[in-house]
């Protein structure tokens, strides 16, 4: 059980790399057995369609892409203000240089999404889940920014995110001055959450 | 001649279909052929490869999700002040509302752009220099907001755009009182780009 556990999140892990590299259209479980090095028919045995699929490599997904838990009890040694929350998105936006492949499988999973309304509904649920879970974060925290401020900096991110990781060099010296993609989460930062602690 | 430009601008549509609905993998000449409902063999004589084919939809789109010269000959009326660029803004997202197949077929090219290298290289080309006529745009109009504001805000719309189209009714209510997309679109211009004309 134990050993069935650990193959099915390998192929898990396999599946969001054949995601990444070939788009949803090449997601099928020949590909998923070619890239963890299993026997073909591996993964037919493992989930019980190629929605099953899907359905957990969201879940996996969102808590990969997640922030480590220690990293955010370090984060929040510090004053509560708006430097905290530049902090917090360069952590985020590590995290997507560092899981590249990760954060662009969930690109890929939100345009499938566009196409798959069974899809859709429960991205949508968990995505939403998570920018509400943003927002009662921050202000259990007592950072500046509320739901307005939180849900427009997601947005910014988000676009960040898919230009950086699809075009490294798209942005570089449109804002001069300022570096790619740190300076320009700074500012992101700076124009929507006022300043002046909680 | 005239019927040869006309039968590949078709093609050159109907790849839009596909890339929009199949994603970048599901691009073959013979569902392009499928979706302009031509004999199968037809979109070979008229690509050299499905590169040049890529490199054609690439800027055919370019073309096709521009605004329309004469609704910014219309909004230029207006005076040159904040709420003119929440009026651009809003019409931005009208065509993406209207052209939801070519604006998502647009996502697909930028996450096959992360994946293919000659792809990035034009389509980083392209949409820079989107972004640079934009920036250039705003300053001759004597409208607010210079490179930064402008950067930041694509970043925002070009979020706003992919959950929006992707994932219709994820942000209702994420910010109380506020409509999605044409309330969002307001909060992200007023947080972005100063008040106070030019």
């Amino acid at each position: 059980m134990a050993r069935n556990a650990e193959r099915r999140a390998a192929l898990v892990d396999a599946a969001v790399e054949v995601l990444a590299a070939e788009g949803a259209r090449g997601l099928t479980f020949r590909a998923v057995d070619a890239a963890a090095g299993v026997p073909t028919g591996t993964s037919s045995n493992y989930f019980s369609s190629r929605d099953d699929l899907i359905h957990q490599i969201d879940g996996w997904l969102h808590q990969r892409l997640a922030p480590d838990p220690k990293a955010v009890e370090r984060l929040l040694e510090r004053p509560r203000d708006r430097a905290l929350v530049v902090a917090f998105m360069h952590d985020l936006m590590g995290r997507a240089q560092r899981d590249r492949t990760g954060f662009l499988a969930m690109m890929e999973l939100r345009l499938e999404a566009g196409r798959r309304p069974e899809l859709r509904a429960s991205l949508m649920t968990s995505l939403r889940a998570d920018l509400d879970e943003g927002i009662a974060f921050n202000a259990q925290a007592g950072l500046p920014g509320g739901a307005e401020e939180i849900t427009l900096l997601y947005l910014g991110m988000l676009g960040l995110i898919l230009e950086h990781l699809t075009m490294p060099g798209m942005l570089d010296d449109a804002i001069p001055g300022v570096s790619v993609p740190d300076g320009v989460v700074e500012r992101l930062v700076e124009r929507i959450v006022p300043d002046g602690g909680a």
